[in-house]
Protein backbone atom coordinates (compact mmCIF):
# COMPACT_ATOMS: atom_id res chain seq x y z
CA UNK A 1 0.00 0.00 0.00
CA UNK A 2 2.35 2.65 0.75
CA UNK A 3 4.81 2.12 -2.32
CA UNK A 4 1.47 2.21 -4.32
CA UNK A 5 1.12 5.27 -2.54
CA UNK A 6 4.51 6.00 -3.32
CA UNK A 7 4.00 4.75 -6.91
CA UNK A 8 7.04 3.06 -7.40
CA UNK A 9 7.27 0.20 -9.14
CA UNK A 10 7.83 -3.61 -6.98
CA UNK A 11 7.76 -6.99 -7.11
CA UNK A 12 4.96 -8.59 -4.39
CA UNK A 13 6.04 -11.66 -3.23
CA UNK A 14 3.57 -13.38 -1.47
CA UNK A 15 4.19 -16.40 1.06
CA UNK A 16 2.23 -19.45 1.25
CA UNK A 17 1.77 -19.00 4.91
CA UNK A 18 -1.20 -22.12 5.09
CA UNK A 19 1.79 -24.37 4.07
CA UNK A 20 4.01 -22.31 6.27
CA UNK A 21 6.23 -21.15 3.66
CA UNK A 22 7.65 -19.10 6.01
CA UNK A 23 10.10 -21.53 7.78
CA UNK A 24 11.21 -23.27 4.57
CA UNK A 25 15.16 -23.38 4.18
CA UNK A 26 14.48 -20.70 0.84
CA UNK A 27 12.58 -18.12 2.51
CA UNK A 28 14.60 -18.42 6.33
CA UNK A 29 18.10 -17.91 4.11
CA UNK A 30 15.90 -14.46 3.30
CA UNK A 31 14.42 -13.67 6.51
CA UNK A 32 15.79 -15.63 9.26
CA UNK A 33 12.89 -14.20 11.50
CA UNK A 34 10.55 -16.28 9.53
CA UNK A 35 8.19 -13.27 9.26
CA UNK A 36 6.72 -11.16 6.72
CA UNK A 37 6.64 -7.84 5.65
CA UNK A 38 10.73 -8.23 4.65
CA UNK A 39 11.54 -6.00 1.82
CA UNK A 40 14.61 -6.37 -0.31
CA UNK A 41 16.02 -3.25 -1.58
CA UNK A 42 17.24 -2.48 -4.66
CA UNK A 43 20.71 -2.61 -3.15
CA UNK A 44 20.08 -6.37 -2.80
CA UNK A 45 19.91 -5.62 1.75
CA UNK A 46 16.70 -6.98 3.42
CA UNK A 47 14.70 -4.97 5.88
CA UNK A 48 12.17 -5.72 8.39
CA UNK A 49 9.62 -4.50 10.72
CA UNK A 50 6.82 -2.80 9.32
CA UNK A 51 7.65 -0.13 11.49
CA UNK A 52 10.86 0.15 9.89
CA UNK A 53 10.10 -0.51 6.49
CA UNK A 54 7.47 2.09 5.97
CA UNK A 55 9.35 4.61 7.82
CA UNK A 56 12.65 4.00 5.55
CA UNK A 57 10.29 4.28 2.66
CA UNK A 58 8.42 7.30 3.22
CA UNK A 59 12.14 8.90 4.04
CA UNK A 60 13.50 7.71 1.21
CA UNK A 61 10.64 8.98 -0.90
CA UNK A 62 10.32 12.67 0.88
CA UNK A 63 8.47 13.83 -2.13
CA UNK A 64 5.38 11.67 -1.15
CA UNK A 65 5.05 13.34 1.87
CA UNK A 66 4.25 10.34 4.35
CA UNK A 67 5.93 11.36 7.28
CA UNK A 68 5.79 14.84 9.14
CA UNK A 69 9.41 16.14 8.37
CA UNK A 70 9.60 17.79 11.88
CA UNK A 71 11.25 15.52 14.48
CA UNK A 72 7.55 15.66 17.31
CA UNK A 73 5.41 14.61 13.97
CA UNK A 74 7.63 11.88 13.44
CA UNK A 75 7.82 10.70 16.70
CA UNK A 76 4.11 10.75 17.17
CA UNK A 77 4.11 8.65 14.03
CA UNK A 78 6.49 5.97 15.31
CA UNK A 79 4.94 6.02 18.37
CA UNK A 80 1.59 4.84 16.42
CA UNK A 81 2.99 2.36 14.46
CA UNK A 82 4.54 0.67 17.19
CA UNK A 83 1.25 0.09 19.31
CA UNK A 84 -0.40 -1.37 16.35
CA UNK A 85 2.38 -3.53 14.94
CA UNK A 86 3.90 -4.17 18.52
CA UNK A 87 1.09 -4.33 20.33
CA UNK A 88 -2.41 -4.09 18.20
CA UNK A 89 -1.67 -7.03 15.59
CA UNK A 90 0.45 -9.33 18.29
CA UNK A 91 -1.42 -9.12 21.09
CA UNK A 92 -4.78 -9.06 19.88
CA UNK A 93 -5.11 -9.74 16.48
CA UNK A 94 -2.73 -12.93 16.35
CA UNK A 95 -4.56 -14.50 18.88
CA UNK A 96 -7.67 -14.48 16.53
CA UNK A 97 -5.71 -15.75 13.90
CA UNK A 98 -3.97 -18.14 14.93
CA UNK A 99 -4.91 -19.43 18.57
CA UNK A 100 -2.84 -22.34 18.32
CA UNK A 101 0.10 -20.11 18.79
CA UNK A 102 -1.11 -19.06 22.26
CA UNK A 103 -3.58 -22.45 23.56
CA UNK A 104 -1.96 -25.42 24.60
CA UNK A 105 -4.93 -27.48 23.67
CA UNK A 106 -7.27 -27.48 20.81
CA UNK A 107 -10.12 -27.24 23.01
CA UNK A 108 -8.87 -24.02 24.27
CA UNK A 109 -8.74 -22.18 20.97
CA UNK A 110 -11.99 -20.48 21.25
CA UNK A 111 -11.33 -19.19 24.78
CA UNK A 112 -8.30 -17.68 23.18
CA UNK A 113 -9.79 -16.33 20.47
CA UNK A 114 -12.46 -14.62 22.66
CA UNK A 115 -9.67 -13.10 24.72
CA UNK A 116 -7.94 -11.77 21.98
CA UNK A 117 -11.12 -10.19 20.51
CA UNK A 118 -11.77 -8.31 23.92
CA UNK A 119 -8.00 -7.17 23.87
CA UNK A 120 -8.38 -5.82 20.16
CA UNK A 121 -11.49 -3.72 20.99
CA UNK A 122 -9.09 -2.10 24.09
CA UNK A 123 -6.75 -1.28 22.00
CA UNK A 124 -9.02 0.28 18.96
CA UNK A 125 -10.29 1.70 22.06
CA UNK A 126 -7.50 3.66 23.67
CA UNK A 127 -6.81 4.55 19.69
CA UNK A 128 -9.98 6.17 19.31
CA UNK A 129 -9.85 8.37 22.35
CA UNK A 130 -5.97 9.26 21.37
CA UNK A 131 -6.95 10.35 18.51
CA UNK A 132 -4.57 13.12 17.48
CA UNK A 133 -5.99 14.09 14.05
CA UNK A 134 -8.83 14.64 11.90
CA UNK A 135 -9.52 12.25 9.16
CA UNK A 136 -6.43 10.77 9.12
CA UNK A 137 -4.50 9.56 12.72
CA UNK A 138 -1.88 12.67 12.33
CA UNK A 139 -2.80 16.79 12.24
CA UNK A 140 -0.32 16.90 9.93
CA UNK A 141 -2.60 14.71 7.41
CA UNK A 142 -2.02 11.66 5.65
CA UNK A 143 0.79 8.97 6.51
CA UNK A 144 2.02 5.71 7.16
CA UNK A 145 0.43 5.85 10.58
CA UNK A 146 -2.64 5.43 8.69
CA UNK A 147 -1.34 2.49 6.80
CA UNK A 148 -0.49 0.82 9.68
CA UNK A 149 -4.04 1.36 11.26
CA UNK A 150 -5.82 0.47 7.89
CA UNK A 151 -4.80 -2.94 8.15
CA UNK A 152 -5.91 -3.63 11.59
CA UNK A 153 -9.23 -2.32 10.69
CA UNK A 154 -9.55 -4.09 7.61
CA UNK A 155 -8.96 -7.76 9.95
CA UNK A 156 -11.50 -6.16 12.30
CA UNK A 157 -14.42 -5.39 10.07
CA UNK A 158 -13.95 -7.88 7.30
CA UNK A 159 -12.77 -10.77 8.78
CA UNK A 160 -13.20 -10.79 12.53
CA UNK A 161 -16.72 -8.92 12.28
CA UNK A 162 -15.67 -6.76 15.91
CA UNK A 163 -17.47 -2.80 15.01
CA UNK A 164 -15.18 -0.09 14.62
CA UNK A 165 -15.05 2.66 17.57
CA UNK A 166 -16.40 6.01 15.31
CA UNK A 167 -13.32 7.43 14.41
CA UNK A 168 -12.07 4.54 13.30
CA UNK A 169 -14.86 4.04 11.13
CA UNK A 170 -14.79 7.48 9.40
CA UNK A 171 -11.10 6.34 8.93
CA UNK A 172 -11.68 3.37 7.40
CA UNK A 173 -13.69 4.74 4.97
CA UNK A 174 -11.62 7.27 3.97
CA UNK A 175 -8.71 4.61 3.10
CA UNK A 176 -11.14 2.72 1.32
CA UNK A 177 -11.81 5.85 -0.85
CA UNK A 178 -8.09 5.81 -1.74
CA UNK A 179 -6.62 4.70 -5.05
CA UNK A 180 -3.55 3.03 -3.77
CA UNK A 181 -5.87 1.50 -0.99
CA UNK A 182 -8.59 -0.15 -4.21
CA UNK A 183 -5.03 -1.25 -6.31
CA UNK A 184 -3.37 -3.01 -2.73
CA UNK A 185 -6.87 -4.92 -2.28
CA UNK A 186 -7.47 -5.94 -6.09
CA UNK A 187 -3.68 -6.79 -5.42
CA UNK A 188 -4.59 -9.37 -2.71
CA UNK A 189 -7.63 -10.53 -4.49
CA UNK A 190 -9.68 -8.98 -1.56
CA UNK A 191 -12.93 -7.00 -2.00
CA UNK A 192 -12.38 -3.34 -2.41
CA UNK B 1 19.79 3.62 31.35
CA UNK B 2 19.70 5.84 28.64
CA UNK B 3 19.01 9.13 30.51
CA UNK B 4 22.41 7.96 33.01
CA UNK B 5 24.08 7.51 29.71
CA UNK B 6 23.11 11.22 28.33
CA UNK B 7 23.57 12.45 32.17
CA UNK B 8 20.19 14.65 32.45
CA UNK B 9 18.55 14.82 35.50
CA UNK B 10 15.51 13.10 35.65
CA UNK B 11 12.40 11.82 38.04
CA UNK B 12 12.32 7.86 38.67
CA UNK B 13 8.70 7.14 39.19
CA UNK B 14 8.43 3.12 39.26
CA UNK B 15 4.95 1.30 39.29
CA UNK B 16 4.37 -1.42 41.42
CA UNK B 17 2.96 -3.87 39.04
CA UNK B 18 2.45 -6.69 42.13
CA UNK B 19 -0.62 -5.05 43.26
CA UNK B 20 -1.55 -4.01 39.52
CA UNK B 21 -0.98 -0.25 40.29
CA UNK B 22 -0.64 0.14 36.02
CA UNK B 23 -4.23 -0.35 35.60
CA UNK B 24 -5.27 2.17 38.49
CA UNK B 25 -7.38 4.88 37.78
CA UNK B 26 -4.05 7.61 38.69
CA UNK B 27 -1.70 5.80 36.25
CA UNK B 28 -4.33 5.34 33.64
CA UNK B 29 -4.80 8.97 33.19
CA UNK B 30 -1.38 9.64 32.80
CA UNK B 31 -0.74 6.61 30.22
CA UNK B 32 -4.37 4.74 28.97
CA UNK B 33 -2.04 2.26 27.95
CA UNK B 34 -1.04 0.75 31.02
CA UNK B 35 2.36 0.20 30.36
CA UNK B 36 5.96 1.16 30.96
CA UNK B 37 7.83 3.03 29.84
CA UNK B 38 6.42 6.06 29.38
CA UNK B 39 8.23 9.59 30.07
CA UNK B 40 6.57 12.59 31.21
CA UNK B 41 8.66 15.25 28.78
CA UNK B 42 9.43 18.94 30.23
CA UNK B 43 6.58 20.45 28.43
CA UNK B 44 4.29 18.21 30.16
CA UNK B 45 3.37 15.90 27.02
CA UNK B 46 4.38 12.13 27.20
CA UNK B 47 5.45 9.68 24.97
CA UNK B 48 5.34 5.75 25.13
CA UNK B 49 6.41 2.87 23.45
CA UNK B 50 10.39 2.18 24.22
CA UNK B 51 11.70 2.20 20.33
CA UNK B 52 10.11 5.89 20.26
CA UNK B 53 11.01 6.94 23.71
CA UNK B 54 14.53 6.05 23.17
CA UNK B 55 15.24 7.36 19.56
CA UNK B 56 13.74 10.66 20.63
CA UNK B 57 16.26 10.87 23.73
CA UNK B 58 18.94 9.96 21.60
CA UNK B 59 17.99 12.47 18.73
CA UNK B 60 17.35 15.36 21.10
CA UNK B 61 20.33 14.81 23.14
CA UNK B 62 22.96 14.59 19.93
CA UNK B 63 26.21 15.24 22.11
CA UNK B 64 25.71 11.76 23.44
CA UNK B 65 25.81 10.39 20.36
CA UNK B 66 23.20 7.25 20.94
CA UNK B 67 22.17 6.72 17.65
CA UNK B 68 23.88 6.95 13.97
CA UNK B 69 23.10 10.05 12.53
CA UNK B 70 23.01 8.52 8.96
CA UNK B 71 19.59 7.18 7.60
CA UNK B 72 20.64 3.38 7.19
CA UNK B 73 22.78 3.71 10.39
CA UNK B 74 19.27 5.02 12.12
CA UNK B 75 17.38 2.36 10.27
CA UNK B 76 19.35 -0.55 11.25
CA UNK B 77 19.03 0.87 15.09
CA UNK B 78 14.84 1.26 15.03
CA UNK B 79 14.79 -2.34 13.40
CA UNK B 80 16.91 -3.57 16.10
CA UNK B 81 14.34 -1.74 18.36
CA UNK B 82 11.44 -3.06 17.65
CA UNK B 83 12.35 -6.67 17.24
CA UNK B 84 13.80 -6.81 20.83
CA UNK B 85 10.27 -4.78 21.69
CA UNK B 86 7.81 -6.40 19.72
CA UNK B 87 8.49 -9.36 19.91
CA UNK B 88 11.55 -11.20 21.98
CA UNK B 89 10.21 -9.03 24.65
CA UNK B 90 6.10 -9.79 24.28
CA UNK B 91 6.50 -13.14 22.57
CA UNK B 92 9.50 -14.84 24.76
CA UNK B 93 9.75 -13.43 27.63
CA UNK B 94 6.31 -11.96 28.27
CA UNK B 95 5.68 -15.90 28.90
CA UNK B 96 8.14 -16.86 30.92
CA UNK B 97 6.77 -13.72 33.57
CA UNK B 98 3.78 -13.53 33.31
CA UNK B 99 2.17 -16.80 31.99
CA UNK B 100 -1.07 -16.18 33.35
CA UNK B 101 -2.05 -14.07 30.50
CA UNK B 102 -1.27 -16.72 28.21
CA UNK B 103 -1.97 -20.24 29.97
CA UNK B 104 -6.00 -20.10 30.05
CA UNK B 105 -5.70 -22.60 33.48
CA UNK B 106 -3.62 -22.57 36.04
CA UNK B 107 -2.06 -25.65 35.35
CA UNK B 108 -0.63 -24.95 32.00
CA UNK B 109 1.54 -22.09 33.41
CA UNK B 110 4.52 -24.36 33.25
CA UNK B 111 4.18 -25.32 29.57
CA UNK B 112 3.72 -21.76 28.56
CA UNK B 113 6.96 -20.62 30.67
CA UNK B 114 8.78 -23.87 28.27
CA UNK B 115 7.27 -22.08 25.40
CA UNK B 116 8.61 -19.14 26.30
CA UNK B 117 11.69 -20.34 27.15
CA UNK B 118 11.96 -22.13 23.75
CA UNK B 119 11.05 -18.50 21.71
CA UNK B 120 13.51 -16.78 23.69
CA UNK B 121 15.90 -19.09 23.07
CA UNK B 122 15.40 -18.72 19.25
CA UNK B 123 15.11 -14.95 18.84
CA UNK B 124 18.62 -14.99 20.77
CA UNK B 125 19.94 -16.70 18.21
CA UNK B 126 18.62 -15.03 15.17
CA UNK B 127 20.23 -11.96 16.76
CA UNK B 128 23.53 -13.87 17.64
CA UNK B 129 23.33 -15.07 13.76
CA UNK B 130 22.55 -11.57 12.40
CA UNK B 131 24.70 -9.63 14.33
CA UNK B 132 26.98 -6.78 12.87
CA UNK B 133 28.67 -4.52 15.46
CA UNK B 134 31.54 -5.31 16.99
CA UNK B 135 31.05 -5.39 20.77
CA UNK B 136 28.55 -3.63 20.10
CA UNK B 137 24.99 -4.14 18.76
CA UNK B 138 25.74 -1.73 15.38
CA UNK B 139 28.67 -1.31 13.68
CA UNK B 140 29.41 2.07 14.67
CA UNK B 141 30.02 1.78 18.31
CA UNK B 142 27.47 2.14 21.44
CA UNK B 143 23.79 3.34 21.17
CA UNK B 144 19.92 2.94 22.37
CA UNK B 145 20.25 -0.57 20.65
CA UNK B 146 22.56 -1.65 23.12
CA UNK B 147 20.31 -0.72 25.90
CA UNK B 148 17.25 -2.73 24.42
CA UNK B 149 19.43 -5.71 24.12
CA UNK B 150 20.82 -5.57 27.51
CA UNK B 151 17.47 -5.61 29.20
CA UNK B 152 16.69 -8.76 27.53
CA UNK B 153 20.15 -10.15 28.20
CA UNK B 154 19.51 -9.14 31.61
CA UNK B 155 16.46 -11.23 32.40
CA UNK B 156 17.49 -14.24 30.54
CA UNK B 157 20.92 -13.91 32.61
CA UNK B 158 19.93 -13.27 35.47
CA UNK B 159 16.33 -14.22 36.00
CA UNK B 160 15.30 -16.87 34.24
CA UNK B 161 18.92 -18.91 33.76
CA UNK B 162 19.02 -18.90 30.33
CA UNK B 163 22.67 -19.09 28.47
CA UNK B 164 23.33 -16.30 26.18
CA UNK B 165 24.77 -17.20 22.89
CA UNK B 166 28.11 -16.12 22.35
CA UNK B 167 27.92 -12.36 21.04
CA UNK B 168 25.05 -11.62 23.64
CA UNK B 169 27.29 -12.92 26.34
CA UNK B 170 30.45 -10.79 25.06
CA UNK B 171 27.84 -8.06 24.98
CA UNK B 172 26.01 -8.40 28.37
CA UNK B 173 29.40 -8.60 30.24
CA UNK B 174 30.84 -5.31 28.15
CA UNK B 175 27.68 -3.43 29.02
CA UNK B 176 27.55 -4.37 33.38
CA UNK B 177 31.27 -2.67 32.51
CA UNK B 178 29.45 0.89 31.74
CA UNK B 179 29.19 3.07 34.36
CA UNK B 180 25.61 4.11 33.21
CA UNK B 181 24.30 0.48 33.46
CA UNK B 182 25.75 -0.07 36.95
CA UNK B 183 24.27 3.41 38.58
CA UNK B 184 20.74 2.09 37.04
CA UNK B 185 21.48 -1.73 38.50
CA UNK B 186 22.03 0.08 41.70
CA UNK B 187 18.88 2.81 41.35
CA UNK B 188 16.58 -0.69 40.86
CA UNK B 189 18.02 -2.29 43.30
CA UNK B 190 19.84 -4.83 41.90
CA UNK B 191 23.42 -6.72 41.85
CA UNK B 192 25.41 -5.11 39.56
N1 LIG C 1 7.36 -7.46 14.16
C1 LIG C 1 7.03 -7.81 12.79
C2 LIG C 1 5.98 -8.90 12.83
C3 LIG C 1 5.25 -9.13 11.57
C4 LIG C 1 4.30 -10.31 11.63
O1 LIG C 1 3.98 -10.83 12.69
N2 LIG C 1 3.84 -10.72 10.43
C5 LIG C 1 2.94 -11.82 10.27
C6 LIG C 1 2.02 -11.57 9.08
S1 LIG C 1 0.67 -10.60 9.45
C7 LIG C 1 3.73 -13.06 9.93
O2 LIG C 1 4.76 -12.99 9.27
N3 LIG C 1 3.23 -14.22 10.35
C8 LIG C 1 3.78 -15.46 10.02
C9 LIG C 1 4.14 -16.23 11.24
O3 LIG C 1 4.06 -15.65 12.35
O4 LIG C 1 4.46 -17.41 11.11
C10 LIG C 1 6.56 -6.58 12.03
O5 LIG C 1 5.97 -5.65 12.62
O6 LIG C 1 6.83 -6.51 10.82
N1 LIG D 1 5.17 -1.81 23.45
C1 LIG D 1 5.58 -1.34 24.75
C2 LIG D 1 5.38 -2.45 25.76
C3 LIG D 1 6.06 -2.26 27.05
C4 LIG D 1 5.75 -3.35 28.06
O1 LIG D 1 5.19 -4.41 27.74
N2 LIG D 1 6.14 -3.08 29.31
C5 LIG D 1 5.91 -3.97 30.42
C6 LIG D 1 7.03 -3.84 31.43
S1 LIG D 1 8.42 -4.77 31.03
C7 LIG D 1 4.64 -3.56 31.14
O2 LIG D 1 4.32 -2.38 31.21
N3 LIG D 1 3.97 -4.52 31.72
C8 LIG D 1 2.82 -4.29 32.54
C9 LIG D 1 1.64 -5.01 32.00
O3 LIG D 1 1.72 -5.57 30.90
O4 LIG D 1 0.62 -5.05 32.72
C10 LIG D 1 7.00 -0.83 24.70
O5 LIG D 1 7.82 -1.36 23.93
O6 LIG D 1 7.32 0.13 25.42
Amino acid sequence: MILEEIGRPYDPAPLDFKNNAQYEPGYVAINPKSKVPALLRDDGTLLTEYPVIAMWLAKTNPQAGLVPVDLEGETRCAEFLDYVCGTVHPQGFTRQSRPNRFALRAEDEPAVVAQGRELAVKYMNVIDSGWRGDTWVLPGGYSIADSALFFIEHWAARRFNIPLPPRLATHFAAMLARPAVKRTLELEGLPT
